[in-house]
């Protein structure tokens, strides 16, 4: 398939854009990749997700599909090689619970940590602490989520492995207690070594610098 | 398939299980009820539901299901006749993102409005407005989102033809404008005329008494 079929609209940062990149590759599907400057949204972005008017937006056969669970829904249905959800309902469930719970709990919690100081900092490190907890049950005794293979909800939560410490070191704060996550640690470190997540990681310099500035222009306003 | 192999812990108000009833009657899957006290959590859910101790928990084969759009999908996976989401991949990604949307937009600024006055309420309501005109749009020229038939996308939106009114009616307020939203009310009689879904229908009357409650326990405490 060209390239010209598949366009992935994006931010270089973003986690949610970079799920979507990582299960392209992992599936071997062409992209063309277009950078969109989200602090002044072309008429591109705006066409293709006038509801969300958010990255990442995956055009495919000229239709666009925004919202990145539902893109990677969308791709694990169009190219069926290498399948991202497991092929049991129940299991696909659970990755699905998985994925959402991270969502709301562990990525809000830390980002809300991440743009406080003091008592309602510490009230979302709470939250995002139980969460991380929970999420360490689940990865225990597995090389991946998926079992030997990365899939879905390691997708999905890949951004734990490389966004979540810059956000701690951006609120100087420890969500990931060594001692009490030792299967995610471990983890984090197969999911980081496999070429296709490696080979595309934004720098983390760039990334200190990006998310130090959205904490000075947040602080204080999103609470838990 | 008897009934003992498939169960739901329900609360019977909660249009997040009663979707989860219609798709179950949909496909004549045969079911126990089980009805939770919400207000005093029995063991059962807690040990069914731990992460987010919530209803709908959908039981099949002794293993518990949680969140109502993840056993949606889980029914239509193990369950195939009568199909719930479409076919082509693009049309399931379109109807997982409107049912999400409405989710996250209509009926979270539906109930903050409920449960609000004056200025706070205002604000909720111009973003439900907002909402329901954009899946006006959806709607228009079809008789069901799924098509000729009820699917998934009904089901997730199916409060909009029976809840939405009684929040309207407690908030005293109005969301859905007749005149701007035909297509949607159109779709709402619809909807209601079908026996499996007239056939389960909490009682009108005890609804409201219900959610007058919620909205003088929660007054003020959320906003948008």
């Amino acid at each position: 398939m060209g390239s010209q079929d598949v366009k992935l609209v994006g931010f270089w940062v973003s986690p949610f854009v970079k799920r979507v990149e990582w299960a392209l590759k992992l599936k071997g599907v062409n992209y063309e990749y277009v950078e969109e400057d989200i602090f002044n949204k072309t008429p591109l972005l705006l066409e293709l997700n006038p509801v969300h008017k958010k990255v990442p937006v995956l055009v495919h056969a000229q239709k666009p599909i925004a919202e990145s669970f539902i893109i990677l829904e969308y791709i694990d249905e169009t190219w069926k090689q290498s399948p991202l959800l497991p092929q049991h309902p129940y299991e696909r469930a659970l990755a699905r619970f998985w994925a959402d719970f991270a969502e709301q709990k562990l990525l809000n919690a830390a980002w809300i940590a991440m743009c406080n100081s003091g008592e309602e900092q510490e009230k979302a490190l709470k939250v995002a602490r139980e969460a991380i907890e929970k999420i360490e049950e689940e990865i225990k005794g597995k090389k991946f989520f998926g079992g030997d293979n990365i899939g879905y909800l390691d997708l999905a939560l890949g951004w734990i492995s490389y966004w979540l410490p810059v956000f701690e070191e951006v609120g100087s704060m420890q969500i990931i207690d060594p001692l009490k996550c030792s299967a995610i640690t471990a983890w984090m470190t197969n999911f980081l070594n496999q070429p296709v997540i490696n080979d595309s990681l934004p720098p983390r310099d760039k990334m200190l610098v990006y998310f130090q500035s959205r904490r000075e222009a947040f602080h204080g306003l999103f609470k838990i």
